[in-house]
């Protein structure tokens, strides 16, 4: 196998990176880094990724990591299909879409945020969970603004999924983790209606992981 | 002028997109947006973007939002100087070192999580600046290892400033912000000082625009 992805079931950039490497039919081999257990910070995997942080992809022994890197990585070495729109400014969309839950929403949801919560501020569980579905809800509720200003069509690039759907179905995936509904975003619905109707984001969810089949949330 | 930025002195992700369009000298006219006054979310501005957040960079009237997606767009649109390298591990790597600050550590520090951290846990001004330090010096220290394992020479990716620096530089004007200093990080300063040294890092410093000249820290 060419392809080594470390990853997490309940990692959010590690669902991103399955689903491009699905879509993209690339053979991959995913090595379990349990997040939830401190496992990142293991001296041998500080080896693989020194930020502490899945995913880490390697390709043909060389190393990549921080999902969206991976994936414009993968868009420029296994081209088809296309990750991103051929347009420069279709492409800027596209990706500004991935970057609403990639660089603001779901970085305030990471493990080592929830437990410096608890040490700064001794948030007990509860508090933690609120402070997560918080900004979830306002991920998808920007995604839902965004969706109504340009309409999905069906995908939000037109007719084929981009890195915008993958971050879009990420923080979708993120609602489920927290078991979340997404009454108040039906544009947001409808677009991961079409997505998760595709096996290549159907089977990178992270309740398909063997990871969370062991153990649930 | 046909480039206009909407940015604010204190915005980070403002800063990185006045040093890319001073990288590649295109002129362009500022457009304040306070966001330490909560103007972000002013009817006017959601008009332009409806994230509430800055920048957003308008280009012969075409709107374009999330700092890295802007950067991406003026690298495809006005190529030179490159702000990525033209080989995909290089560039995977620019971005991934980009990305340790913009979707990992900056997030953790913005407006809207300040305020939330004062609502949902009655965080007073100390507590919540203690708060975004230890996220800057988190973000510092992830740098630091990585610039250990891979030298700068002088800027992260060899001759010339790339994304990579941009982020780095980003970090360190945050502990500006934050008025800590880069004892610790001495790979970390040693870049800083490198960028630093360019008219077009130095002019974008959050302390040499116009809304912190007037009002200061």
């Amino acid at each position: 196998m060419t392809i080594q992805l470390y990853g997490f079931w309940r990692s959010n950039a590690a669902f991103r990176v399955r689903v491009a490497l699905a879509l993209k039919q690339l053979p991959f081999e995913e090595i379990e880094v349990d997040i939830l257990s401190g496992r990142q910070f293991d001296a041998a995997y500080a080896q693989v990724n020194t930020e502490h942080v899945v995913p880490t992809l390697v390709d043909h022994g060389h190393r990549i990591f921080q999902s969206m890197a991976i994936m414009e990585y993968l868009d420029e070495t296994y081209p088809e299909p296309r990750l991103l729109p051929l347009d420069a400014k279709d492409r800027a969309y596209a990706r500004a879409l991935a970057f609403v839950s990639i660089a603001d929403a779901h970085p305030l949801t990471v493990p080592r945020v929830r437990k410096h919560l608890a040490q700064a501020f001794d948030a007990d569980s509860a508090a933690i969970e609120a402070w997560c579905r918080h900004w979830v809800r306002e991920g998808l509720a920007t995604y839902e603004r965004l969706l109504t200003q340009r309409p999905a069509a069906p995908f939000a690039l037109g007719d084929v999924p981009t890195v915008a759907d993958i971050g879009i179905a990420g923080q979708i995936a993120l609602a489920h983790v927290y078991d979340m509904d997404l009454v108040a975003y039906p544009l947001v619905a409808a677009l991961g209606k079409q997505c998760f109707k595709l096996p290549e984001f159907a089977q990178a969810h992270p309740f398909e992981q063997p990871g969370y089949q062991r153990v649930g949330i």
